[in-house]
């Protein structure tokens, strides 16, 4: 292609909406432009990315047997009211009104649609395993779309599900995608982590997601410092700390008053200790009962594993009433001792510990020196904390960090969530009709393509991995009206073309300085100059963006550089 | 691929609500399911055809010098009232609010999302000719969505749009597209016809439609017989009748009466004459005035062309009310006797006849031999009526004839349409701000898919052309459990794989019987047989599914006989 014809409006400055590198490197290289909040239109330079990503998707989708399909977007109400994610999805999901009044959702996902699919065409075992998959646009209409098309309103995924007779074949279907997905990310030149996850509004009893590493990311990835065990922050488990100290002696139980003191700062600072001498007593109420849960000063309750750990749907903070009810006092002075009619949940990291301060369930006052089994009982000790850097992992003995990523792929083992729901059954070798078990695994194109950039650029522009890079070469013809440079570039221009070489030829009159600084924004990792050392030596430089190596090569030797540094991993 | 694995669900009845014959062999095919009305899912031997037929216009559209882009589906209310089309388009289009409560529509085209994109980036005349095209997507709220994805609610469409400086550059692009088009359709097999057609919605000044050939189409193509004068129903002209016979004597003018009867039919059976001697009398109010237009009694008037010959945005029938004030009568017996305060169009064959019907203006009254210029005045002859069989073709002077077609694809020359009312302007060589002259091209990619079945497929199923089938070879195995066959089609299938060949194994558990209609049905051109002559004579048997054509060739020739039929045009 020459870019004297190519659609590429780069950008000097920078945009002022965009915070995020990969956001305001998308917009100042031309790949894309936003038509409404969380909405963007892909120019020529970004679709290219985009049709790149998607084949290294298809081909290792299609190495694992999955088959392509395309669903619509437009998904009737019904089909969601029999699955009960019509409300559970609210106002993520864009809603709309057909001239006749019926109602649809624009498909943020496709588990009911494919479900209703198979379960009309499934009949016997004899017709699974089935694995389907589609590359097809997305809608969501988040409560805060930003960061360019990291967090978008209208974007691509790929999404694949796989239907098997028994519950262990599902588990072989899970790990297949989880190495195709391996293979799709490394192959996309990216740093990433494959950290077990929560299931959340998609469902099911087993989850991965695949967190590109970078500071950008919104979530934050647990993982251990030895061994291979990660997890994001909802999951990540805790392990128990070995305690080779010696316990402190216990002493004596005494009320102090702390006046209108209620938060963990105030009463340490008050009382000349340090936090992690508190604990926090919250309550909170599930469907069917209401929970005591002890955490120390210094340590936050993970929610999520609360939740799973009670196996409950509805889980909230207990209101004040309720906390006059059962520890006759208000929030800020309530404490375990003296509690009767609550299950009381303490956090492993409490097991060891003595001389706590603890509220005291009366206004204004705590007790220190509090001990478990002497002062208050605690009926159950778990792990039921948000991990945070240093604390023991679950599977070794080494400690864990906390780093941040962006979420590019998520694996789930839906088990019978749907299949159950909307009875997509099969009939076994016994003739029994038996659930079919699904899973589902998606990938968010646009986001890749934004992650690769967030790993892949410096403070000039991207750096594209060839893999993924709209050309392979870039000839950067510094004067267009020198009628030897012209020809140079020209000639090498249709000899790269000639063996299959992807090459982009800068052949716009534009002044070298504009044409370096494009050059470097766009990010094509090879770069031959063509200019005075042509005319004067004979030479082309050859030069890879990435690490600013240069090369300089004879007329003739052009091409086989090319070709050398193209297949260089 | 081995058809066992391959998810291609057949049926053998017709469906009941499938009344095409590309609808019906789509799902029984197992091409595409049913959502909800006028939805599809694509199952992946439909998913494949779709794929090649993308294929097939991304090479045309690049070799035009087209660039990809890709526009979002979710736009927002404010553009389209800069077009004037939020109203225009009504409920043709999918609306929506998002959770801020604002407007948006599901684009069923994307000229103003690519005229603001283009506004905001092309300054200059050097930024043009400026070409880009998409495969997206697009929504429409059909009043009555059927046969299929015929007319769909949600279907893939390519669009494309041209950005030039002057008439005579959109011209060339107009022009360029017109080809690519013609290619395509050849490419994909098809018989099809270019015909001039009206801009509708869309606007703009020219306009041709891509008509594939069929008796299920729901247009109607005029076409001459002799030379290549082609058009929609709504645009075709007539050429003039050269009157070579002498002119009739005018008879007295003579009032008679005609109780109750209110039709051509009635009144010509009623007064002994053929409907070709009547002249209806039919009155239309636009935005700003009131015409009479005189047509003979077996033909039709042509709103469309009217409405061109009137410049007019409104064009209704006038009521009741103002038939009483004009022509001081009820409907059924106006007349242009005496006709005062109105203009009178006659249709041009009016133009030599002598001795007409017309209405008295007076209720159950009727004048015979009402002659134009003696009992009459008439303003002006025009070409306002529909085309019939017959007719004088408006370039040469043969015949005209009317066929049936299915609109695959639409070009329009936009003009400044779009450009003025939005204001994409570019400042020429003479640094003056002018308006961009655009173009829109249309294809319908699914519609096309139903087109092709349309003109290619027998009682048993589709044929595929070899361009867009989803394999080029079906190897069926008659017999799994022999061993000898087996290993044949085992073999054979490799073999060809490893030449790049596109073949799909039938290694299905079946019978041979249904192995067979399968094959009939989904239509894969080239077959090969492997049953028991390639056991007891060591043959294969290769076939046509189009002409049934046998070849029975030893094993060692089979690849390079599939070869040959494969390169054949």
């Amino acid at each position: 292609m020459r870019m004297s014809q190519l659609f590429l409006p780069t950008l000097f400055e920078d945009p002022k909406e965009a915070e995020l590198v990969s956001h305001r490197l998308m917009l100042r290289a031309g790949l894309i432009r936003r038509l409404a909040s969380g909405i963007y239109s892909y120019l020529p330079l970004g679709n290219m990315v985009l049709q790149k990503i998607i084949g290294i998707v298809k081909e290792e989708m299609e190495h694992i047997g999955y088959q392509e399909v395309l669903l619509p977007a437009l998904q009737p109400k019904e089909l969601w009211e029999e699955s009960g994610r019509w409300e559970e999805y609210g106002e993520d999901m864009f809603k709309l009104r057909d001239r006749r009044e019926r109602e649809f959702g624009l498909g943020p996902t496709h588990e009911e649609v494919i479900t209703d699919l198979v379960r009309r065409e499934v009949r016997s075992y004899r017709d699974l395993p089935l694995f389907l998959y589609q590359i097809q646009t997305k809608f969501r209409d988040e409560m805060r779309p930003r960061f360019g098309v990291m967090r978008g309103r209208e974007f691509i995924m790929k999404d694949a599900y796989s239907f098997d007779c028994t519950s262990q074949d599902a588990d072989i279907s899970y790990q297949n995608v989880y190495n195709a997905y391996c293979q799709i990310f490394a192959r996309c030149g990216l740093r990433f982590r494959a950290v077990e996850a929560d299931t959340g509004l998609i469902g099911g009893s087993r989850s991965h997601e695949f967190m590109v590493l970078a500071d950008a990311g919104e979530d934050i990835i647990v993982s251990c410092t030895a061994c291979n065990y990660a997890a994001n922050l909802q999951k990540a488990e805790i392990g128990e700390e070995k305690d080779r100290a010696e316990k402190e002696k216990m002493d004596d139980l005494t009320l102090v008053e702390t006046p209108n003191m209620k938060t963990v700062e105030e009463v340490a600072h008050f009382l000349h200790v340090t936090p992690n001498k508190l604990i926090k007593t919250l309550f909170y109420e599930t469907e069917d009962r209401l929970v005591g849960c002890l955490i120390r000063g210094d340590q936050q309750l993970n929610l999520a594993k609360l939740q799973r750990l009670l196996g409950c749907s509805i889980l909230r903070m207990a209101d004040e009433s309720i906390i006059r009810r059962v520890a006759n006092t208000i929030p800020g002075f309530s404490g375990p001792i003296g509690l009767q009619d609550v299950q009381l949940i303490a956090d492993n990291s409490l097991r060891n510990g003595r001389n706590f301060v603890v509220g005291a369930n009366k206004p204004n006052m705590h007790y220190m020196n509090a001990n478990i089994g002497r002062d208050f009982r605690v009926d159950t000790f778990q792990d039921i904390r948000i991990a945070t850097s240093g604390d023991p992992c679950p599977r070794c003995e080494a400690k864990l960090k906390i780093g941040k990523g962006i979420e590019v792929g998520h694996v789930f083992k839906l088990d019978k969530k749907y299949s159950r729901s909307m009875k997509a059954t099969f009939l076994d070798e016994d003739g029994k009709e038996k659930d079919i078990i699904m899973g589902c695994y998606g990938i968010g194109i646009t986001r890749l393509m934004a992650s690769i950039i967030e790993q892949n650029s410096d403070e000039l522009g991207i750096i594209w991995p060839i893999s993924v890079s709209p050309y392979e070469v870039l000839i950067l013809l510094v004067n267009i009206q020198d009628k030897i440079q012209k020809e140079g570039a020209f000639e090498l221009y249709e000899d790269l073309k000639k063996e299959k070489v992807e090459v982009l030829l800068d052949d716009r009159e534009e002044s070298p300085g504009k044409k370096f600084k494009d050059a470097d924004l766009i990010g094509i990792p090879i770069r031959v100059v063509i200019g005075k050392r042509m005319k004067e030596e004979g030479v082309f430089e050859v030069s890879l963006r990435r690490t600013r190596e240069r090369f300089l090569v004879k007329k003739e030797e052009a091409v086989g550089k090319v070709k050398e540094l193209k297949s260089l991993p």
